[in-house]
């Protein structure tokens, strides 16, 4: 029950910057609480909004050295790269369609980039954007903040010792009741503005989530998908539910929701995998639970640290079972592997192969799936592959 | 909270009697209980087993008048019609493939029919059977228990008294896991038959049940669906699990999910519907809440003759609230239904417009929701019509 | 999952009576519905009000031959015992304070009685009707129906086979609203009427209900308690909270509360048993669930007729898992356990080891247990010993 | 949804200095992470444990500079209070026997005082704390981290606006399981040991954070309560299960059990508050969630950030609905609050009255209710007034 040094700074904090995340955005915020929970970041620099003004007023206000204030992030890029004590890693936290090019001029200089999903607006971006990580010396970590789950990490695990056998069966959905009605706040407009938030709406937004963490608990990889799309509200240019079958290769089946006009609904994500010999359920309003029922006998109610808790799962969990972490904890999971693979990088030590996070390729699947959703729905549902 | 003589004979209970439902049969005796709850019934004939020394036995055990033990339902028919004691309604509670037959034996007899669901075990016979219900003077009631549900009921008013808005978005499933091997008794042995379970296995046997239901609640006609079957276990038949996509006129969207392969599931059927201002959720092992969530107000939590039931629900209710009932109190609803119809039949009154019970034609949109599963699923989950 | 003929009529149906339960009674319609559900008796007479229009109105509501309608329940008595088809047993479902008087002139001529609880309105009536019961050939059984139900059998099996170890605390509780305010229909006026429901009010109606519970499911014994008791509303002359500390011989410790003033509880009976080595929850309003933890081991959710069921619970089941019975089926158990009993009787064989019911003896301690509440609580919460 | 500047840094931060929590402690890290979330701190200076050596690996271990790790309390207070950026405040999360002396070191030398609960080992003790704090030019604030849960400041805001009416019953327990055998890790063993805990043992621990809870929720002030300590493990020198009766001023009455050898029970806090015209429930372990019942009505799911959440949750919030806060967040709503009091102090700006956080004053009410369960519990469980 003790919480240990591991999760606390040993010395060297990373010096982070951060491209979007001003005043008014919901996940710059996040972004900079997670990566302060287990002390392992130290924010020194930003390019917090496109639009000066606001990027040095939001600067100031996080207390950031005015020299460190940019107003765009081709110039923080290039100012702190010149600098001895310069930005080691960088948050882009910006809408979508910004992530491409905000995250090659970090990765052409060696920076780490720590990138909001989905990874772009679109495909040949995606695209280019792999061919960038994969050549650049600096890392790339994508923030699919719900793998940071510990139950999520035992769920994995749990898949992947076959403790379920093979699987036939995965159930994923993520409903949202929040754009029932017009989209009326700057969080709405740009995730219904195909320009900035790309094709997908909550195929995009919230469909990629769900998709990553099915692939993420399972290791399946998708063969085909046929989705139904639809824009229930008046005038929006995206999808905002969406129906979608999938033939995993191996020969299990999925189907996954997502939407955002399911009143009751907030963030319901929820995950459900049946295999030969048993079944596993996980709720992510609800994440310190796992229900796991072996086949043929009682289910079994797993808890966060407690009994049944095993190593992938702890290691992420800083607190007691029955005290709750929540969604903030689960992304501090992902800053603290982003943290540690830096760490390894720049110590030229080995990564502990326990440290999992998403990665440049993981993005670039969720957006081939929104991709894909939407050459489906536009072929009537006809079966796509992945592009 | 007082229970009124309402569901209590008042002097004639209607003569009833069985096909199938012999000593190791499961439905039988769940019909019989159901007769009873509300004593409006009285079990006096039967013919409870295609094989005679069962029927024998079985209608021995059930402390029936040896003359009315039959050896099968046609001798039974005949002789009941002919006995001026005779039974006025039958239930049929056979493996799907003898209902066409055995019911227009007492159809045409002018005996009213109970029968289990599916309709048939195919199309041709549900037509068929349409039309001889309707040409009967003979009512027909399909035994799709869930409708009996107070909180179904509820669900239904909240639906079509417009408190959700429009309907946009229908997800129902149904899973189970008892079929995630091989199929090892009696239960299991006919339903994963074609020749007497029909062309749907998962479909048929739950899909059916899952489609009723969000129909009855909902009140949309399916304009077409996308079905994906499969069939996990080795050498199974008929489908064990079906991932469906549907399309409602008018415009709303749905899913549907049947299996029988899922661990940790029993009787799982869960319905949830979203409309333009509000969602609601039931779920048939907590039978007794229903969910509604007006958009932008907090969730309620309705309880069956709680703060908040309507008339709709407090008419099929017997105790008080937090006071469970449950799977047998909801079939007893549906027999119940079908004594108010039958009484008022044999009184030449009016019907209560409040009896709801399913029809011969709900029982043939049934055969024909298995039937498109089949055919679009053999099209590579094309969009088919109902036929 | 199969229903057997088990529970069904194997010929020779029970013949019952009823006192008390005319047509604005509560408990009067459940007795009834308990004991149609298996089929095991036939109500054939009945003296269903003090006032004889209404009893007499009752009787033909339900269709009972008008020659046994009876005005009163010493006329049936009489009569009934007097008729070669009299009735072999009767429930008794007046208030409280009849439960004495009415018992003895049915025991008193071999008639068998099935009563509904408390035993009677005070310690002396109810040590009288233990003796009276003790020298009567018929037997006696208290309508404790949660003890009905298949979780309760099987955490009391659980108990008693030593999966938990020795128990150390049992906490036990049955918080309803319906008399958050005055009372003001026929069900909450005897009730809040010492002269009819006798010295205790939450006391008598649930908290005897809740100690019995807690008694059947650990065979503990009480050996003193102290009770705060409380009349919240104004005038009310019995508690309607009651607060319970209790010492159980052998050193367990325990708590109960019953309340009729905790408004958001309808029937919220919740027993919690911890021992050594593990612990069960239940609750009544999802009364298929049991909770299992063995200590230092996930918690097991344990479901009627699921994985993990065990004899002692099956025994009372009627159908498969995942499909619900509720209060009325355990309330059946009962009775049907009442008629395996009887029949035994009847027949003069043995009596299966298996049948439970409960006693004239637990139904003095139900009484002692208010009684012992009540001089506490007058003793301003001094532990006092049962009487 | 959005995460406005509000809770991060506005340029100076707290220097904050830390007295106990070394490595192998449980609660410092907790305190470490919560004073990080909203950024409002630093963590400067340490004396992290009582032996010299651990105290300072331990500080090395947090990248605390050299000078500023100290072998013990008396040495930081005096150093730290003489450096013109010495800390401002400090944190104890010592065990219970050394807060007082600890804490009067910081409270002498005017600098803020942020401590673990209890607030001392014994009534003595409190008394002469809350003299010296209340003398003191410095803060004092007590780190029952419950009260820091937003739903629990929306519970608060219920009662007190008089949503409920009149409070009639409260019901509040903590049960754990983790010392259901020997105490066998540094975590038990302090808490087991009457010299560094103080007399109570499941009171103290945790029975003093339920009593806060339901008094900070209530605003009801205890008059006098009746206690049944147990040792149930063999050699226990203090309680570890406690059962309470409580009566408040006014006239309402409660009850309280603390556990800490309930299997099954990670660390289960519940509490339930019941008035005239309405009750709340909420449970620690999923605590973004408040079931609000105004009587007559539905149950109301209340969420976190969700419809019905009302300005005094809202301030303590800091992301959408459906996405969970935990444990981390609601301690850390503690240090945020406390950040404010000592910003407001540094500023001298008034302080915003929504501004809440437990203080020395319901620190000694709590180490007067161990008392008083302790001396009832001599006296076999007679009512004793807090003394």
């Amino acid at each position: 029950m003790a919480i240990t040094g591991r999760n606390e700074d040993l010395g060297g904090r990373i010096r982070l910057g951060m491209v979007g995340g001003g005043n008014d955005a919901f996940i710059g915020g996040v972004h900079r609480i997670a990566s302060r929970i287990d002390d392992k970041y130290t924010l020194v620099a930003g390019a917090l909004s496109s639009t000066p003004e606001k990027a040095q007023a939001s600067g100031k206000a996080l207390g950031l050295d005015p020299d460190r204030i940019y107003d765009n992030y081709t110039l923080m890029a290039s100012a702190e790269a010149a600098r001895e004590d310069g930005i080691e890693a960088v948050s882009i936290v910006t809408p979508n369609h910004v992530h491409y090019a905000a995250a090659i001029e970090f990765l052409r200089r060696g920076i780490h980039v720590i990138c909001d999903k989905p990874l772009t607006s679109n495909i040949e971006d995606a695209k280019k954007l792999v061919a960038e990580a994969e050549k650049s010396d600096a890392l790339f970590i994508l923030t699919h903040n719900y793998t940071g789950y510990p139950m999520i990490r035992q769920a994995r695990e749990i898949v992947t010792k076959g403790m379920l056998g093979a699987i036939r069966v995965v159930q994923v959905e993520y409903p949202q009741d929040w754009l029932s009605g017009p989209a009326d706040n700057k969080q709405g407009e740009w995730r219904t503005d195909p320009a900035r938030a790309g094709a997908g709406g909550s195929t995009g937004d919230i469909g990629t989530h769900a998709f990553n963490l099915a692939s993420f608990v399972t290791d399946l990889e998708l063969e085909s998908l046929a989705a139904d799309l639809q824009s229930f509200v008046d005038g929006r240019p995206v999808d905002d539910n969406a129906h979608v079958m999938m033939r995993f290769k191996g020969g299990a089946r999925g189907m996954l929701w997502s939407s955002q006009v399911a009143p009751g609904n907030e963030n319901a994500l929820r995950l459900r995998v049946y295999g030969e010999n048993g079944g596993l359920e996980w709720f992510q309003e609800d994440p310190n639970y796992l229900w796991y029922t072996p086949l043929g006998e009682p289910k079994r109610l797993l808890t966060r640290a407690g009994s049944g808790a095993i190593d992938a799962a702890a290691r992420v969990t800083r607190i007691p079972g029955g005290h709750p972490e929540g969604y903030l904890e689960g992304f501090a999971n992902i800053y603290t592997e982003a943290a540690n693979a830096i760490m390894a990088r720049r110590d030229g030590t080995d990564l502990d192969p326990a440290v999992i996070y998403p990665t440049v390729r993981d993005g670039l699947k969720g957006v081939q799936f929104v991709d894909a959703c939407v050459r489906s729905s536009a072929a009537n549902a006809a079966w796509v592959q992945l592009d």
